[in-house]
């Protein structure tokens, strides 16, 4: 029996007739919300935890943390959103001419004869496509849903398939969330569906914007679909990366047993599915780097082997790992020996030297699991010819003493460049829920590096100004009201007050 | 004789050497440049508004004007830079665990272990298309120029053809800014040239964002290009509206006559070449409407022809006016009769019905000139469906008195959402330079509503957040040490502070 079509364009309208309500609730009203959802999860964790881990093959420990983080993003987001200065306010009063000897250059002054005020307001229905890797923290409840309901925004999402069950279960807790608000039940719809439901929530006219966690193929056929639209939209896809790790001469020596057990810990935890996953090491050839190389392939080695999300992820680290070994130069340096399920990953530290990866770009394309490739650099030079290629990242990351860090001046800039978050002597996995992250970075990690999937300034993703021009006080929303009777931080002819004027 | 083709791949490439450098000048040293920029075009003030007046026909007291707005954009987008607080910067440091009793919930607390310091960086080289119509504000040295100098990107101007001899001009001013200033020469770069030069800059794998101020086919055709480059970049396009102005019943009925002298002025002030134009006005059909459009028509009638800007606009308002006019139920209400000269603009104010402006999408486009189509509707229900009929506007404006406001409430939700700028009882062009201004609004007025053209906040379109991860504070920029010896407004674990930490 074939099943029911989804009725697209019904759910969309919907979701637009919610937008005409839900943009006008309090950021007091929103941050409730959301604290809410959070309560609505609590409630059923247990299921949800027993529900993901028997779909995603992930660990109860690991997934219980996932949902609390997710309820710390929706509860923070929440605190953001009612805290208010994400809105950007920006008043400006009439002006009186200045008085007197007229201000010399008269280029340094601007009449001012309007009133104006703007702030920040939601875009409309935004469509989200959640990750395999994080059933709960990206996905149906997750950071993109978050951050649009904040904005103002209602949601439509796009379940994942690999976890099905997990994304109904946490849809019917925001949909009593939302009932428990007294918020329109269409300010969030869950949609099963293939690639064609998918194609067809991004190009309908009424969606404002979409939030995509998932593969660089996926990502950019959605973006081209969205770009191509007859009225573009939006589209913030983080499709991973491969988070190079740069591993300096001195640190290396100094550091090597610690390194190789901080990073066999950060390639392979959870079979190595994170975006943040390093899965390339630099270094320069050296006894030390060989000895490191050693340690990390004996590390890799004792990992068991892990079963992965779902089959479809298996077979691309399989085939992918595969193609990256048939590159010319690239060795096996640690593995399992032991025989390995069909869906279960393989723990890999391969190797290459510096001028075969420079000539091999198959080489950054991202395996996502437990892989990463060592990458042994003749010299200085050549480390920096390496930093040069790089495609945008997620992360870079520097393994360095203070000594190294001189010595190698001129890579910190080229690094700097060609990521979203820079992190030193640390690994990249582990991304801090917090208003300075950022989770993002130049393409292909994401398709708009001024925009962060992580923390509260994320919710900027789904909103636009709105200027008022001239309007009475009493007719405009209480954020730009002469008292500011919400107390919030806004800039008032060009100064930073809490102050009415 | 067969001109020198422009190496536009040499270009870029000395433009993103000049960005190696110029990103990491100061905030200060941003300001300076930009009021340096404001000295030397004040020093060829005379030569300027003289060549651009022979370039473009505009009046000289207009361009007058225009050059110090310029001005005061440069000037006040540096101070604006120096201020900092568009840098957005978030700091979060590792929180130790709380003692005592944990919180209840778990969720409403996040474990911090790592420090966390974000701000946002330039982007790099950014290619400016100027605009025909703004020799000075919207081009060489215009708002884009300034906002993306201001952010830390170098800039590569497009001339615009229509003002060449100008632009040269300007372009040796910021030249001169950049030596006086110690900054690298390049930062600036001026190529003239055709379409193709102009593509290949957008395609070029160095340039890293576009801005454009322009028509929609133009608008249109660089973003999609760069949209399908493959690492697509930000591009900020402004292509004009036509800004529907809603006359309400009780307002017009009180006010016909100083209406019409007001509206007369904003439809054909510089030969009606503003994006901010009022090209739509809609009324309820009445004895009083009759009355205004009569009062208009007149005035309009009474408006002498003047030379447009190049004759590739005077052709293009001709035809698209001949289009409007010839479209089913469009009658001309006032119009010129006397004989125009070949590169003339025609004021001209047209009438429709409300049911014939919905059944013709093509009234919807802007006729660029002195033109604006009355749509009288036939009752209240037609107007709300006139306004929903409505694309993304720069503008939306209410002429309005407080009866009409209460009578007309489900207008106001339809024209915010269709516009980056509201207006009431006033006219939408005359866009003021400032923090609250918003220049921008939904497709087809710009391609990303989330950013403006006009106001300080036009720096972020060129700018990404980048997250320093356990770094040493010496090892960080200024903006983002623990003494904040810039003395900026930042977030500090979740608290705004000028204070060190």
């Amino acid at each position: 029996m074939a099943a029911t079509p989804i009725p697209v364009n019904a759910i969309v309208k919907r979701s637009y007739a919610a937008f005409e309500q839900y943009r006008n609730t309090t950021l007091a009203g929103r941050a409730a919300f959301l604290e809410r959802i959070a309560v609505e999860l609590e409630a059923i964790a247990v299921v949800l935890v027993e529900t993901a881990a028997a779909e995603t093959h992930l660990a109860d420990a690991r997934l219980r943390g996932e949902l609390q983080r997710t309820q710390w993003q929706l509860y923070s987001y929440g605190q953001a959103c009612a805290e208010g200065s994400w809105l950007d306010i920006r008043i400006d009063r009439p002006l009186e001419q200045p008085q007197g000897a007229p201000v010399e250059p008269s280029w340094k002054v601007s009449e001012r004869k309007q009133d104006l005020r703007k702030m920040l307001v939601p875009l409309g229905p935004v469509v989200v496509f959640g990750a395999s890797n994080f059933p709960f923290a990206y996905s149906t409840a997750g950071g993109d849903t978050a951050c649009a309901l904040a904005a103002g925004c209602p949601v439509i999402v796009k379940a994942h398939p690999a976890h099905a069950a997990t994304s109904r279960l946490v849809a019917a807790a925001v949909e009593r969330a939302a009932v428990a608000c007294g918020l329109p039940a269409n300010v969030f719809l869950h949609v099963e569906g293939g690639l064609e439901e998918g194609q067809a929530l991004v190009l309908h006219p009424l969606t404002r914007a979409v939030g995509f966690t998932g593969s660089l193929e996926g990502g950019r056929a959605l973006f081209d679909l969205a770009q191509q639209r007859p009225e573009p939209i939006p589209v913030f896809a983080e499709m991973g990366s491969v988070n190079p790790v740069f591993l300096l001469p001195e640190y290396t020596k100094q550091n090597a047993s610690a390194l190789a057990k901080q990073y066999v810990q950060s390639i392979t935890a959870s079979a190595g599915q994170f975006c943040t996953n390093p899965g390339l090491l630099i270094g320069v050839e050296s006894p030390e780097l060989q000895h490191f190389q050693k340690l990390l392939a004996h590390e890799m080695a004792a990992i068991p082997p892990a079963e992965m999300l779902h089959p479809g992820i298996a077979t691309a680290f399989q085939h992918k790992r595969a193609d990256a070994l048939d590159v010319d130069g690239v060795e096996v340096a640690g593995t399992l020996s032991c025989p390995v399920g069909r869906n279960e990953s393989i723990p890999t530290l391969a190797t290459v030297s510096g001028e075969d990866f420079l000539c091999n770009p198959l080489l950054q394309e991202e395996v996502f699991g437990p892989y990463s490739l060592l990458v042994r650099c003749s010299d200085h030079a050549q480390v920096l010819e390496v930093a040069r290629s790089l495609k945008g990242q997620l992360t870079t990351t520097l393994m360095a003493t203070p000594g190294d860090l001189r010595s190698f001046a001129a890579l910190q800039p080229l690094l700097r460049e060609r990521c979203g978050r820079f992190v030193c002597n640390s690994v990249p996995t582990g991304v801090e829920v917090a208003p300075a992250m950022m989770h993002g970075g130049p393409y292909p990690a994401t398709t708009d590096s001024r925009f962060t999937a992580v923390g509260a300034d994320g919710i900027r993703r789904f909103a636009r100004p709105l200027c008022y021009q001239n309007w009475d006080d009493d007719l405009m929303p209480p954020e730009l009201q002469k008292d500011n009777p919400l107390g919030l931080l806004r800039m008032v002819n060009g100064e930073w007050t809490r102050a009415g004027f």
